[in-house]
């Protein structure tokens, strides 16, 4: 790609955010959509800094203003015209305004056309894009990871009607079905809090200590016990063998963790795996976005069950907002080659 | 029955205990076995009193004397030759003395024969029930529970060759197959330790508020979720929804513990079910033993899985000291009326 500043004026581009729980991650981003700088802050919408003395802390949103101005109130002074577009939980009734749901399925146009606005009062307002309900007996909800799965998408060469599986692993695993631009369906896996919860505040964590490396093999085993000749007996069954193993000598502590890992991943993919039997869509892409050591443990699951070998996606959160900034006007296409710098501006205009 | 006091003389008898992590509970038991009176006691092995004066901090096992002495030493100065049998966690590792395990299946014999002995300085030893080790791909352990069994099938009129299911539910629900007085198999499940980390460390309890009474209805909810159309989806996709009926205003705060319990009783009895169908055994007796609360909503959950309606046992722990303090000769069988006093004791000796 062309540097940027060869093609368009300094301050051009977006500010993109991705305001998580207990993150908050900021991409200064070009005009071509190319991420010039990233910074990550602990500033989760459960952990925000004290509001500074330019924002009163009787002014709604103070601690919010005072974050931003933390992470990013260079770039706004730099560039002050620079839009600014958020995902995640941000958007949540615990956020700094409660951004609406979209029910499935649901386009990037959807999206874009769904954006709940901030005003502030020292710049120009922040735009929150919005989370994803799912309808049924077991509804679903996203918030920030269908930002991601239109950049995933926005990375493809697919035929127009090709189903897409993306899964998102993390604290709540996401997998979701994606055709022609849409999010069809997904479904959630609490495996990341499950095990916080299990290592961290269960007799399981008694007896694990901390591993040099990731130990594969006890990884692998854990995966081979959720699937083998005894999976009728459960989760709730199969975790306890993580201190019987250990009682009886079978399993050294530093392998615990990763046991207990590759038995819940081994689960949320064997159910993965039975609920897409009972859908008629197969697709035969697969793509994971998330951290790269969790992404090759899920390779390694996939792999065991039978699924086609996923591409790992990055940068997918950055690439989906200015998506989505793109289809809402915030930022506009630029011209497809440096010889006609204009073009793109005039045509979305 | 006819009371103790008209039989034997005062003394005679039995203390009992059930000595667990989070607790000590203690059975002053008669010469007939009958439970002349029970107290209940913090003191758990995690969590024992400051050594007394009488029992210096130096010696091994004060925190536990000071403990037994804290709970019954007026039963010990007024009838100093009792005899002292205990089972549970005080026997492991973390206890007052580890007693071994013992390998399924597993007699009341052997068990009997196999206690440990703590010599105390002021007084007669204690002795510990061993506990009970299934070896296998996914190895369990038990400590007290034996004891229960044995104190269940001492209550139970059965052909001798019939076997028997009974569930032990509680932070780690226990399924143990007996036949012929003997502990053939047994099963772990965690439900109870999955709930208290769900609800008290993760986001599930964020929303969640204290009920005036059980929610039935909520229960009954999450039980069909975990056996209904979407069950192929599994328990790590399945408890999310806990949140997400709340979110859609679907699952009042006040009924999502309730769900929850339902949820993991439902997998967990799902599980044993589908471990049933693989067994060549059909236990036609089920009994349960646990507290009344928790029994009722396992006799919802089997009856909806099309097990037979279990029996509730009670007492069962004090039951099964007295049953292996028989077979062990600490204490001597009481003769069959009171016309023959000295009998049980000649046929003993």
């Amino acid at each position: 790609m062309v540097p940027a500043r060869f093609l368009v004026p300094a301050e051009a581009g977006l500010i993109a955010l991705d305001w998580g729980t207990s993150a908050l991650r900021v991409f200064r981003m070009g005009a071509h959509g190319e991420v010039l700088e990233t910074r990550h802050r602990p500033w989760g919408i459960m952990n925000l800094p004290p509001a500074t003395a330019s924002a009163a802390d009787s002014e709604p949103g103070a601690a919010f203003e005072s974050a931003l101005q933390d992470t990013c109130g260079d770039w706004l002074t730099a560039a002050p015209g620079l839009p600014l577009l958020a995902c995640g939980m941000v958007g949540s009734a615990q956020g700094w305004r409660e951004a609406k749901y979209l029910h499935t399925p649901t386009s990037l146009d959807a999206l874009a056309r769904g954006l709940t606005l901030v005003e502030r009062r020292d710049g120009p307002p922040l735009h929150i894009v919005p989370g994803l309900l799912q309808q049924g007996a077991l509804p679903n909800v996203m918030r920030g990871e269908e930002t991601q799965v239109l950049g995933v998408l926005a990375g493809l060469a697919l035929p127009a009607d090709a189903p897409v599986l993306i899964g998102l692993p993390g604290t709540h695993s996401k997998w979701v079905l994606a055709r022609r631009g849409a999010i069809e369906q997904f479904h959630t896996f609490m495996t990341g809090e499950v095990f916080a919860a299990l290592r961290d505040h269960t007799i399981l964590g008694k007896t694990m200590q901390a591993a040099a490396a990731p130990d594969d093999d006890a990884f692998a085993r854990g995966l081979e016990v959720a699937r083998g000749s005894d999976a009728a007996l459960g989760l709730l069954s199969h975790i306890f063998s993580t201190r019987t193993l250990g009682l009886t000598g079978a399993l050294a502590p530093t392998a615990q963790a990763d046991y207990l890992s590759g038995l819940l991943i081994g689960h949320e993919v064997a159910s993965l795996s039975r609920a897409q039997d009972q859908t008629p869509t197969t697709p035969q892409t697969l793509v994971l976005c998330g951290e790269p050591d969790l992404c090759r443990r899920y390779v390694v699951a996939l792999q065991t069950h039978g699924f086609a070998t996923p591409t790992i996606a990055t940068q997918a959160t950055a690439t989906g907002l200015w998506q989505i900034a793109l289809a809402a006007g915030l930022v506009v296409a630029p011209a497809p080659s440096s010889s006609h710098p204009f073009t793109a501006g005039s045509l979305a205009a």
